[in-house]
């Protein structure tokens, strides 16, 4: 692991994720820049002193050297957004599996170079776009892909937050800091950071790709130099239209990610927050609310991500969970020379990354465009 | 009442709201363009014979001719747009205070008309955009007013529907047929009909005008002549932005009309499906979840438009009788010659006519413009 | 009109139902036992001088002595449960038709009195039950009388209320005085006030008779004469089990009357405070949400109770305003001698009276025996 | 891990929950009384061949023969009821500490019995009453216990289910086998294995024990041979009044366990199937919505039991570690010689394990009485 010291909040997710199905151990780590925090991290983490590395480079140069059982199998790469590329880079160089948080990269360009080096080596990247990653998303995908909901026509995607509402980056000692400084987060602040989740969404449930856009990017917060909302239209492959906001600035919102898809027979909703639930609108007869569970009216795309009953609610940890096990089934299906199954290839990869890193180059492109015209996906 | 026979909808919601408080009496009419529609209507409303009228130009010149306690105060419109404009003036002229539905007017040009008229006669004119009606919503203006948000920033307005998602409108028998047809309807569909109320609201509840607007106008149902599906961005007054949806192809939903708002200090959502509930957001604080009721934690404004202790729902006819009650009240003053009561003076007025044609105007200007700059509002 | 001052909650209920649907006039009162109330009550609701009465006494006498058209039709009692007898025999001895609010008397004896009277005459007495005028509620009922559900097995009612959970009847100038007086609310307090409520739900929706409860009644506001909270086990007819559970004194909730049922093969649910939605739940296939409007899903029954397309919330006004429109339908029946419709016939009777009353009876002998054995039902 | 194979659901709740913290690891068990199952689970549970024992007895002993430092340090027990005493007690007695499913044994002697041998070992024994290990009630828990909502008065208890509803037990390949069967499960079916969920809920949120109850047992289904429905009047400590309900015909509930508390002050309400919120209700203000997370308005206790910020949904697995969590960090102090930290020591232990029989002996003696008399709890 590369970064996700103990004052991190997305590592020990990662961790939490990797750990429950007991497909994966952490042997190894650099997790802070600060070589006191990522030993006392690793030390937390119960692994021995020679495991604990105080850079990256010296991880992977070092586990290099280990016979080739003790080695790690894979390395999570959880630093912010600036310090993806080469970590990651270097591991698929090396011969190692990645997972990386998104988005990908810092630019579009080192996405395309991380995405040519996977093609090149053949080596599993996935990116941990975890809303994707739900049983009651699964659930849905499978439903318009079957054409349930007759030829798609509306989309309404949503990503309203309210912590940046005033600018606590300046207090230090959270995680607004890295994720306000476009030095470190990116080109792009909020549509950056889940932005990207709500359009990952919105491609994922439907299969469908962004061709155009037309956007607005605001800066509520004065003083802050990225912006901390935004919205637009979107237009998919087929004539299938969308709607996307995202705001740091909606005070009372905690991660409220949801989605209303809209086709010709139907429609479905899904909400982040009661994510075990998933309407279906009938054109033809009353709504229905699928509840989420290996016992009930779902698909096999849904079980297989599934770890519990009806009405023993899973949440945000299996969700990344589900990512994880199936990088890792993946992962041990190479290992051992084996096809993957389907559905254990059904995670994120560097493609997404890299379409995740033209999202913000289109959004930036048109919502600072005073014009508004349409703005054709920035390949 | 010009309008409203038993074969249409809104005719019954506006005659309960009016008599649900006592205040008004239906005394004439004319129901129907069809005489003996007209007639039997006026029957199955008690109407003695010679108050039943075939035209309208018959009633004015009939209730004219009676004395002045015998004949009726004013006259309730509510025929399809296109036939909004000639009986109002109609009334106004021969000194008959009016309430029409919305939108007032087929064109913007007959809504400055009959502002015109209003202004000059001194009379009243009461346009029933009644979702700002609701307590919660009177609730939510008030607090807003008194700066409980802070400033304002960001607004999400919505209005789905899914009744229009096939093409209903020629089965006949329904009110999809005049919606439908520009002839009868106007230059805009869904944004006439719905995405008026959304915007409306909007203003009503900051106290804020928009300014500009960037959006896109869709017909999804194939072979339909006029937008059945929008979005727009809205700015307004003080750099508020905004976005509204309005849609009659979203399947599964009803009257979804909805609304979030969010400033500096807090937000709110109110969603009039369950309308008797305000949600209230707070940046120091949990999340309060109000309970309209003329008991509770609400203020005078919010209570002088309710009639039931909280958690005795009151609905849609309710909003509705309290336009016509507070334009009663008024009409009633004006009458004693006493200045009516500030509540009283609260509903829609010519004013938000002219305002709703000129939002029509705007949408459809920029709905159909492919290049999506900001579009100025269309005085 | 007897009871209903201006200063009264529920006598306004009663105009604005009755008012609604253009089928009744208000034309004569005695609104209160003080005449200064009852007259400025009178005038506030624009009757002339000389149908506003100061007793009901000289009501009946007044009203009988005038020509049979100008004479009120029927009289509506919403005074304090004490003083529903007396008026609703005196009109019925002189043939008027009675509406009176629950519960019908203040003693088993006087109900079965005025049930007696009833049958005698041939007149109509209508008994303000609202919750089971609701559309949702006719729609649940119809449901379960075709076997929906299968044979049924379970039901749980609640009608929790927190305004009593402070002595508040002792600051005068609110509705708790009478309802916490034994005096003029009779033996029961809160099971006679919304108790009795909850049980006429739950046999008008399952179509079966409580055979036998066992029962607590609490008392836990100290100085208290009287419940205000209880609980219950039902037997139902066919072996059918009840939970009912009845409650003033549960801070934050305001008229939270719900009900579940299930059987054999699915079940449903309601609140009244968000009423216009059915929750059915069924064994093979997942829950559906059922939006009550005059164009959807719905059978017949529901229809005919129903004023608004879906997603125009009704409420509590308009479904009062169900017991008037059909008492009102049956009693213009009558008058014309003609058969009612069997929908207009769904009301609730002088026979509910009784078996509210026995209701009463039976909780406060099974709710004070510290023994809890199983009651019979006290006929 | 005795029991857990790969048929079993909760085994693997079991495992994901213990491996989430990296805390635990599995290094041995017997997964199942057929030495296949067992063998072939635990190699699909990566362990090694010579720590996969076909009897619980030759688990103990073998392990005991191992060096301290690689053998387990305590084992889970996930068998049906029937099978906990012995394994418990056994490990007891060789020194192992122990976590075990409830209900805690089959009979209240054994119940005893380990009570008394944790009492003479010192080892810790926990108890997987998995619901008052939500964050959401843990806040609960702590505000009551500070006094928030006053003096308490009245609960409210549930816990539905509906997966019984049809002799399921019949088909096999189903939980249901063993829990229908008294043989199996213990005197009680529906009131062991989800009715003493609901009352340690209870117990646990208040603070307060149950003192005396009036139960209702029911059958629905035909032919099976033990409760499955249920309903109880609860006398708590200090005069609180509580309603016990519980069932399996409850056709499409899940899980939908969930508790209501009123006090002299407030009163508050939580969801198991959407944990993450708390409803509190205040007597002078309106309802607040608490959405868990570690980022938000919440106290210690509750922080200390989350791992996501607000918004971030965690569920049954995130509960079910908290208990194995806090259970590791108690057995890691206890080995190092230190005391372990309030916040850890608080999980289900064999107190409450004994007193959970108690509850259901009290409960079949009151529930099968027809005489329905307040019975005293049988210590």
């Amino acid at each position: 692991m590369v970064g996700g010291g103990s004052d991190a909040f997305i590592g020990a997710i990662h961790r939490r994720a990797a750990f429950m199905d007991n497909l994966i151990e952490l042997v190894c780590g650099c997790f802070s820049v600060d070589p006191e925090i990522s030993k006392s991290s690793g030390r937390s983490y119960f692994l021995p002193e020679n495991r604990i590395y105080n850079t990256y480079q010296e991880m992977f140069e070092r586990e290099m050297a280990l016979p080739e059982e003790e080695r790690m199998d894979f390395v999570t790469i959880v630093t912010p957004n600036r310090f993806h590329f080469e970590p990651a880079m270097m591991a698929l160089e090396r011969g190692f599996h990645v997972v990386v948080d998104k988005p990908m990269t810092f630019s579009l360009d080192e996405a395309k170079q991380l995405q040519k080096k996977v093609e090149e080596t053949g080596l599993i990247l996935a990116l941990t776009h975890v809303y994707s990653a739900f049983p009651a998303v699964k659930e849905a995908k499978a439903r318009i892909a079957r054409g349930e909901l007759g030829r798609l026509r509306r989309l309404y995607v949503e990503y309203p937050q309210g912590w940046l509402a005033e600018r606590i980056e300046l207090l230090g000692g959270n995680n607004a800091g890295w994720r306000t400084d476009p030095k470190l987060s990116g080109k792009a602040g909020c549509m950056g950071d889940i932005g990207t989740h709500a359009w990952h969404l919105s491609e994922y449930m439907t299969g469908l790709k962004v061709e155009e856009l037309c956007a607005e990017l605001n800066t509520f917060v004065p003083g802050r130099p990225i912006d901390d909302d935004g919205a637009a239209f979107l237009r998919f492959e087929g004539g299938v239209k969308g709607t996307l906001i995202a705001s740091q600035i909606a005070i009372g919102e905690a991660n409220n990610i949801n989605i209303r898809i809209y086709g010709e027979k139907g429609g479905l909703e899904w909400h982040q927050e009661n994510p075990n639930l998933l309407i279906m609108k009938w054109i033809d007869r009353p709504s229905e609310i699928l509840q989420v569970g290996n016992n009930t009216f779902l698909g096999e795309e849904a079980k297989w991500n599934t770890r519990t009953p009806a009405g023993h609610p899973e949440g945000f940890i299996e969700a990344f969970a589900n990512i994880y096990r199936n990088f890792a089934l993946t992962v041990m299906a190479k290992l051992k020379g084996e096809t993957p199954c389907a559905d254990c290839l059904d995670f994120p990869t560097a493609y997404d990354g890299v379409r995740g890193m033209q999202f913000i180059e289109t959004m930036v492109a048109a919502g600072y465009d005073d014009h508004k015209k349409w703005h054709k996906w920035i390949d």
